[in-house]
């Protein structure tokens, strides 16, 4: 059997692992991504960390079917480039290219989101079944469609952008530029936010005590603690975010009713104590209540999700 | 070569077609539906209807690979039944064989939205596309999805239904029970909507001459008649109906990417005069502007789209 090659390069750090067939992950490394330095120079790390990953296993350049890369942005992979990516400043980078001239092995080129998908389809919360979304709470809202367990990305590959879904027409000003969009409402980042404006309305909150009145401390997952300890504040918060949250994945069951939708980031780790509220908050919302409605689940590939889901580029 | 025989069993009509592999129309009649009827009856004179159309061309049952039927409500393809219909009340209707009870021949079964989209793809705006959506301006908003030339619907066959994307938290009630939808802002209703308003609060606009201040005669296509004779407050009225448009239109490009946008209804026959104006309001609003954008272009199968789409379901 010829191992797979999953690199997860991204903004903070660049991740290799080896990987089998099914997607389980039999080493990894990482190295920081330093991303001011030039393109040529962060290829050259990446390719060193790769030998060095597969010389730690014994595992020979020839024994290794390919490699596939995992980044943020619009890839094109027929032309072996990231069309644009604006975290690590790649503008039509030949990372194919640029990576075969250290290692001698095709290489497979897809945007970070969508490769977390496919991990998660592959050997994750989404593993039997043919259609899933993957949708990835953080800075941002990151997505992954999977139809027929490949990834679906558009023609120009730049689909999934589930984020950039306006759910509010002249609403919250969004990075993008637009209005409303979901991410603005629904990200770690617009949930931090939303516990921040609580925390300062609300001087009682139990929030402000976890943190010691640091607002810097607050984090996506805050709420949750506070709401443990019976902060009425914090159930508040959650409740108007689960709302929202809610509002995108009912648009995304109502267009492409997958058979799940996995939630991904931090937040998930909030796991059955998350999903079952949003599950209720979502079925009121739906359009179609006379056939089943898609599971909702947590994400299982946690931080190697990238990874694995770049090192099933080629079997998918 | 065989033919195939689709049928659209509409809330008005049912709509016979023979159509042949390309899916080019061959003959075609109609009869009313009488809704009322029982279920039985529907279909009996449906396959009446069948067997009259192939006499007329001089075409055998034995000459006829299959029969395929576009209506509405969601369907299982699998089972031969429609789950649900509102328009017509059929609950778990067992389509397939209730028809082959008159006719021996396979009958294949899908959601008339999506048998229009169907339409597009193999003889219509999207011919020569593997992805596409097609959106419906009507009473609603109807949709349906083509990923690799076939009909995507998600694993209920009850995706697609791009009209009840929210697009406005908290906004206009949709006739789904949710608020903010986007056929509660885009579609033919809505805008039937937005010019009356608009007329009622400006006497002197043109809209009102139109209609010899009938207002029950106005239509999707009123505002863009008196647009045309200079109408100012028309103007507007189509401004704003565009962008709201634009911003479900726009919604549909960031999470699909699909080759083209296909707008079908009465409101796309003021063909290049819309989808120029539509097209630059969606530019504004897309995520990734570093490649190309889907291309927008209007209907080309018009009333025949659901027959043409339903005869194709046996091949896509």
């Amino acid at each position: 059997m010829k191992y797979l090659v999953g690199v997860d390069l991204g903004v903070t750090d660049i991740k290799v692992g080896v990987v089998d067939k099914y997607g389980r992950l039999i080493r990894k490394d990482s190295i920081p991504t330093l991303k001011e330095r030039t393109f040529e120079a962060i290829i050259s790390d990446t390719a060193a960390l790769i030998l060095n990953v597969l010389d730690s296993e014994d595992i020979e350049v020839k024994d290794v079917k390919y490699i596939g890369v995992g980044t943020p942005g619009i890839p094109n992979n027929k032309e072996g480039i990231i069309v644009r990516n604006y975290t690590l400043n790649f503008h039509n980078a030949p990372i194919r290219s640029e990576i075969q001239k250290h290692i001698n092995l095709p290489v497979f080129i897809e945007n970070d989101a969508n490769c977390a998908a496919l991990a998660e389809s592959v050997a994750g919360a989404a593993e039997d079944y043919d259609h899933s979304v993957t949708i990835k709470l953080g800075t941002g809202i990151g997505g992954g469609i999977i139809v027929n367990n490949s990834i679906y990305s558009g023609f120009n590959f730049a689909g999934a952008e589930l984020g950039h879904m306006v759910v509010s027409m002249s609403g919250e000003k969004c990075t993008c530029g637009r209005k409303g969009c979901w991410e603005a409402y629904a990200s770690a980042t617009a949930l931090i936010k939303q516990i921040k404006e609580a925390a300062q309305e609300n001087p009682e909150s139990i929030i402000n005590k976890l943190v010691d009145n640091d607002y810097s401390k607050i984090n996506e997952r805050t709420v949750f603690e506070a709401a443990k300890q019976k902060d009425e504040v914090s159930k508040v918060v959650i409740q108007k975010y689960l709302e929202y949250l809610s509002e995108g994945v009912a648009n995304i069951i109502n267009i492409l009713q997958p058979d799940v939708i996995v939630i991904g980031g931090e937040i998930s780790k909030e796991g059955d104590n998350l999903i079952k509220q949003l599950r209720d908050l979502v079925y009121e919302k739906v359009y179609s209540k006379e056939v089943s409605m898609p599971e909702i689940k947590t994400a299982q590939t946690g931080s190697a999700s990238v990874m694995i889901g770049a090192a099933m580029l080629g079997l998918y």
